[in-house]
Formats: C-alpha cells, sequence, structure tokens
C-alpha cells in the first residue's frame, strides 16, 4: 500500500486504461465541438441575401449585422471554437499524465464558462430565428421568412452546430469530473 | 500509509477543514441560486400589463404567455429552482461524507445540464427583451417598450436573478470539481 504516493503505479492496469480512454475521448469531442462551432460562426458570418426583385434604387438585404443577437452568435462561437482548439494540447498531455489535477480543474472552470456562453448564442439566436419564423401577434412583428427564405434557411442551421457543441461540453465537464474522481 | 484505506484519515486535519468550508459554500451557494431563479419565474410569471387608454372594447394586454420565449424562461427557471432546492439534502451529505464520490459526480452532471437549462431561459429571453426595447429596423419590428413601460421594465429586472444562478452554477461546478480532486 506504500505506493499509493507515486500516483499511477497504485492504479490496477485496468484501471489506467479507462482513464486513457476518457481521456482519448475528451480529446475527441473537443475537437468535433470545435468544428461545430467553428461551422456555425462561419455558416452565419457569411449569411446574406439582397432581395433583387426591388427596383435598383432600394434593395433590401438581410446580413447577421442587422441583428445584434446574431453578431453576438458569430463572435460567441468563434470565441468557443477557438478555446477549444487551443485546449486541445493540455487534453494531449491529459492523455500521457493522467494525475494533472490543477490543468483538470483548470479545464473545468474553462468549460464551464464556455458551455454558459455557447448556450447564451445559441439560445439568444434562436429566439430570434423563431421569431423570424412566427412572428408576434401581439407586439406586431411580423415574421420576416416569406421574404428572407434562404436567409432563414442559412439561420436556422447554423445553429445545430452550436447545440452540438452545448451537449459535447456538457459531456467533458463530466469526462474531466470523472478522470479527477479516478486519479 | 496504510490508512489511506480508510478515507478521511489519510487527510490532514487542515485538508479536511478546507474541504469542509468547499461544502459549506456550495450549500450556501446553492440556496442562493435557487432564490435566484424562483424570484426571476415568480417575477416574469406574474407581470402583466393592460393599457386602459383605449377603449374598453379593445384592450391591449401584455404577459409573458404571449411570448413562448418568455414562457420558457418562466419554466426553465422553475425547473432548475426546483432542482436545485432537491438537491440541498444532498449538499449536505457532502458537508458529513466528503468521499461521496459518485454523488459528486452526478452533480457536477445536473449542475451542468441545469446551467445550459438557465443560461438558455436567461439568454433567449434577453434577446426578446432587447428587442421590445430597441426593436429592430430592417425587420420592421417596432420597440414596444413605449406603451408597455412597467411590464418592459419588470421584464428586464427578472432577467438578473436567472443570469446570477447562471455565475454561481458555474462556481458549483468548480467548487464540486475542487473537492473531487481533494478526496
Amino acid at each position: 500500500m506504500n505506493s499509493d504516493e507515486h500516483g499511477e503505479t497504485s492504479k490496477a492496469p485496468l484501471d489506467r486504461g479507462v482513464s486513457r480512454g476518457v481521456s482519448i475521448l475528451d480529446l475527441v469531442l473537443r475537437v468535433i465541438a470545435a468544428m461545430g462551432t467553428l461551422a456555425s460562426a462561419i455558416a452565419m458570418g457569411t449569411t446574406n441575401q439582397t432581395l433583387s426583385f426591388f427596383t435598383q434604387f432600394i434593395r433590401f438585404k438581410a446580413r447577421h449585422s442587422d441583428f445584434p443577437t446574431l453578431t453576438f452568435f458569430v463572435v460567441a462561437n468563434s470565441i468557443v471554437s477557438a478555446y477549444l482548439i487551443l485546449s486541445l494540447p493540455l487534453s494531449i498531455v491529459h492523455i500521457i499524465r493522467s494525475r494533472a489535477e490543477y490543468s483538470k480543474l483548470i479545464l473545468i472552470f474553462f468549460d464551464a464558462a464556455m458551455l454558459a456562453l455557447v448556450t447564451a448564442a445559441a439560445s439568444s439566436a434562436t429566439a430570434i430565428v423563431y421569431l423570424a419564423h412566427k412572428g408576434n401577434a401581439r407586439a406586431n412583428w411580423f415574421a420576416i421568412c416569406q421574404q428572407f427564405d434562404s436567409f432563414c434557411e442559412r439561420m436556422s442551421g447554423s445553429l445545430i452546430g452550436s447545440f452540438t457543441a452545448m451537449i459535447l461540453l456538457i459531456l467533458l465537464i463530466l469526462f474531466s469530473a470523472i478522470s479527477l474522481a479516478r486519479s
């Protein structure tokens, strides 16, 4: 029982294998979440639609920058994507050194903060997309998706990556906690 | 070194004190977050304004149920509040038994899920409140806060409890992770 001071050596080989498996899964989910948020940011950031059936003097154009909430969506997804890419080296370190407790704590904290950020982006954009589709009778806000159909489709599609990242970040927090409990 | 099998006895008294302090802080933050989300749900749920300067035949009334997003806000805050209250007994158990790893893992997972839920509620409601205040020129959505001034104030105020709970839940996840790392 003296060997517990040497960390890894006190674990059974099976336990070490499970720890390593969790760490590798952490890395894979991080890559998927980074790609999801990046795709969301790009899809929303590049969408725009000009309605050309009006005269050439009056043009109706819809871009994400017309809606502050959608601009927030692009910025927040870019930040989360950048964070996830920057956290990959740390995740690789955890595969090799499974007892790095402090860096795991730092990752859990930032993962939770980024979970809040990506959820805020996804759900506020969803509120706007919902309004664009349905409108609101009480406030006299009309649905704009009849006119801006491709803009609306692109907007709705770009939410997927963001919500996927949200679910993956919840799992990442759980996996980090499991590997903290095992170490 | 044989004593590490007995859990608590292998820790120095100072370490145990820190663990207990973190657990007590966890309980206090949980109570505050529960009150914050409950207050948000009640404030948003009970707000309504009837504009009485119109004729008695046509009445303009604004309630949270006119906006699906605000109804989601009330429901989500109620769920998070109920979860936080139900998690209090478990949090008390952790003050007494600091090595309860599995129940801490369960708490971290649900805390992360509830963080996502309360953030979604707060930020989608914020998107609507922002629109109500500012409107949107491109989509021809007019600001409604000139007419529904007290409704808007109440709506804006009820966001505070929700965002407070969001920050507290991030801290709760961090504290649970710290106590997992120490145990």
